[in-house]
């Protein structure tokens, strides 16, 4: 009879070969988005498929489960080795809830869908997406079932992203908030808008990435452990903590998209390689949650990255590679217009208040396909409805409109609450960082982050997947998750800048 | 009871699952050579470790050999597909001899002489490579037993890159050869030599990646289905036909090494792309052999890229990138510089001669390195002398001298014979293009190499692995391989040249 710590390194050894398999499709997922010539893109989707099916039959072995269970029933784990051994049993049993078939063929829709969403893009035709998407959510739908729920279908995928997360408790979040985010959106707009057009100057590419470049080094990613590449959409990815990449985009017309894009991705990052890297493919190794990270990267691009302070040291710097666009820009107006409120199009550029109307018409829209309460040729229609309804402005083509986010096509339905989720949790954890670093105002003015970095490496990046969300919350910040920190942060900054 | 042709469906699918796997590892070693970030390197050998494992294990899967044993024996297969399945049949047996443990081991141990091979070549020393490189040698002793052999265990591993190749043939072939080759340079050596100083004069950067990205959509190489990038060692590899990648390297004070590395490896990505993608992941898919695949970056490089009809359309070409540089070398005086002959310490750098002394050299010493008459240790100094004895020249140094090549930290001892009957092939297969397409000479004078390409894609690239070297070569060319057009194509060559 193996003794239980031989046994726990029969179980990290596999879990390691299993980390190995998704590591090398994440390789390929980034090689797809960056370097991959045109015509490797329909292999690249069967390899992918053959790779996941792979870690699925791996994950699924008979042996792994039954060294799970020999060791959750064992009495002399230490307590991390037994919370790593119950959290991998639990996603060992929903693993297995799966056929190798199903996974198979979900992997090849999703490539095929990926693939038609590009080309509905391109064409600006949501037509020849929608058969794909409709394949896609039946697939999904079948997945509600396999993995089980209580309550409503959409549960199932909502946990896949946010363990614990409900329709019922995001419902009761929106519906306290969203009053609140519209009264404040509502007021700025009565008052006299702020300038922002100096960000639609002609901005050169190649200065833009010596600027990208310089920011995200003086944000501690550390280049030995990553790198930074061109791709159409930004992301960020992990191999593991010595190997994570992202990604940003250039347009000469507008700095500012590629600006906090970087200071996103590179929150992402820099959580990827916070993680303790000795733990690399079991839950200790692992990031805590989607919203947890989704926390980690709009801290960086929202907390501080349209702080007041992080641009006392920055700009300057900032004017240095753009002394032609920038010279006559002061601070202020500068401060001002990245805080810039307006109703938009486009997700990925709204401010800070706004954006929350993007992600809940997103929610609606998925829930409500999930339900079966809506069919996919109707989607544009509805978009464009809740978009006048929130936000007053409707798009002029889907490309603007139901089609310029990538997640669907991914299959990723579940996904777009992690959004807000990361905002309310930043705010939590940017006010408790304030409170533990006296000095962080003044440090992050005098361009040195490195405090702030290491206090999140300490109490956040290091802790791996040990806690749920709202543990680690509680943890971090000695209180549950409350929204309120975010309202009160969007309050304090918007009635300075717009004088409410 | 399933049919023949649902057999060979089943067979096709479970080849193109583990060319699948290599696939990933040919990506996973490709982005090591060009993008990965330094920390990466520990987690990428275990990553590769794993896939290798894996492809191994998928390989040796008993139901596999059962369908490959039924096929082998089915009346009713097609010629063409029974033989693909004699030939997976053969590897599958070849496969079957090894253990997964030592398939990991001598992965791990491939990665750690790899590592061991940069940092020794970093700071010259020898001795950081040296007990690496010894564990390997013994695995590779070992691997001549798995394999099993007759004569000489060295005609094991030979067999891995050249089916039928013996240590009796290329002993035969070399001592035929090397009188030959030697009276030639030598002759030479005693004539007034060509000038080539205006190779080393300082070409930047960006120039030579224009000049090379041309020269590369020039000779046909398809950017729809592979790119190029810069690594340490220019090397090409390839996920299927349409996923090829070639890399180049570049130093500003020398202009050729860039600019025939560069037609060497599109050689080599030429030959992939004409792969049948239709047979992805079996023999009639495949490259034919090492040899035959270093025939097609030879001929480009050598018998089109160093001819003279060749440079009279790309020479005026080349001086519109560098008029500086090149404006006063008349076309003569740049194709005798490109030809020149001399004896080098750098086998990469060597002219088409004495290219054959530096594999003659690796070749003896590996040789005797797998027989046991030779310790790794002792290896600088046999290399040395051999250099002294055959070129008169001694390296100052081990990075100059043993340390050169990749190979043997790769553990791919075997493999340098290949680069020599690679000369010959192309030799000969340039000589059979020359008869079949009467106006070849004046086509690539015009800088159209397309009929040329066109009649390697029909004659060798769209055969796969269906024919062995010497099979392909009869078939090519109508006999069998014979070094004495090498030695023909060379004395016409060097006559011209250098007035002998």
């Amino acid at each position: 009879m193996p003794s239980t710590q031989q046994l726990y390194k029969t179980y990290q050894e596999k879990m390691r070969r299993i980390a190995d398999i998704r590591s090398t499709s994440a390789l390929m997922q980034w090689d797809q988005e960056t370097y991959m010539p045109p015509k490797g893109a329909a292999m690249r989707g069967q390899q992918l498929s053959t790779l996941s099916e792979l870690a699925y039959e791996l994950f699924a072995e008979e042996e792994l489960g039954k060294i799970l269970n020999e060791l959750a029933a064992a009495g002399d784990l230490q307590p991390d080795e037994r919370t790593n051994v119950l959290l991998t049993l639990e996603d060992y049993e929903k693993n297995k809830r799966y056929s190798a078939a199903f996974v198979r063929a979900l992997s090849e829709q999703v490539n095929k869908a990926f693939h038609a969403w590009i080309s509905a893009r391109k064409q600006d035709s949501y037509a020849l997406f929608e058969p794909e998407l409709a394949r896609l959510v039946e697939l999904k739908k079948r997945e509600t079932d396999i993995l089980g729920f209580k309550d409503h279908p959409y549960n199932a995928l909502l946990n896949e992203y946010e363990k614990g997360a409900t329709v019922a408790l995001i419902d009761k979040t929106f519906s306290d908030l969203l009053p609140e985010l519209k009264k404040l959106f509502n007021a700025i707009r009565e008052k006299p808008q702020v300038e922002d057009a100096f960000f639609q100057l002609h901005y050169p590419r190649q200065q833009q990435w010596d600027w990208g470049m310089y920011l995200v080094k003086a944000l501690h990613f550390d280049f030995e452990s990553g790198r930074q590449d061109i791709s159409e959409h930004p992301f960020s990815t992990s191999f593991h903590p010595n190997d994570v990449r992202i990604t940003t985009r250039i347009s000469e017309s507008d700095m500012a998209n590629m600006t906090w894009s970087c200071i996103h991705e590179t929150g992402h990052g820099l959580y990827e390689q916070g993680l303790p890297v000795e733990h690399y493919g079991i839950p200790a190794g692992e990031p805590c949650s989607y919203s947890i990270h989704e926390s980690q990267s709009r801290l960086w691009e929202n907390n501080v990255g349209r702080s007041r302070p992080f641009w006392v040291h920055y700009y300057p710097e900032l004017q240095k590679f753009f002394p032609e666009q920038l010279a006559r820009v002061s601070l202020d107006a500068f401060y001002k217009g990245l805080n810039k409120v307006q109703p938009s199009l486009i997700r990925t550029e709204a401010d800070e208040i706004s954006y929350h109307f993007h992600v809940y018409i997103r929610y609606q829209i998925e829930k409500k396909l999930i339900e079966g309460n809506l069919q996919t040729r109707e989607l544009p229609e509805v978009w464009n409805h809740q978009y006048k309804e929130l936000l007053g402005v409707v798009p002029g083509s889907d490309k603007a409109g139901c089609l310029q986010d990538v997640h669907w096509s991914h299959g990723s339905f579940g996904y777009f609450p992690t959004y807000s989720l990361g905002s309310f949790y930043a705010a939590q954890f940017y006010e408790t960082a304030k409170e533990k670093i006296p000095a962080l105002q003044e440090q992050v003015a005098s361009g040195d982050t490195l405090p702030l970095l290491s206090w999140l490496r300490k109490e956040i990046h290091s802790q791996g997947r040990r806690m749920k969300s709202e543990e680690l919350c509680q943890h971090v910040t000695g209180k549950p998750l409350d929204a309120s920190y975010f309202v009160r942060y969007l309050l304090d900054k918007y009635r300075e800048i717009y004088n409410l």
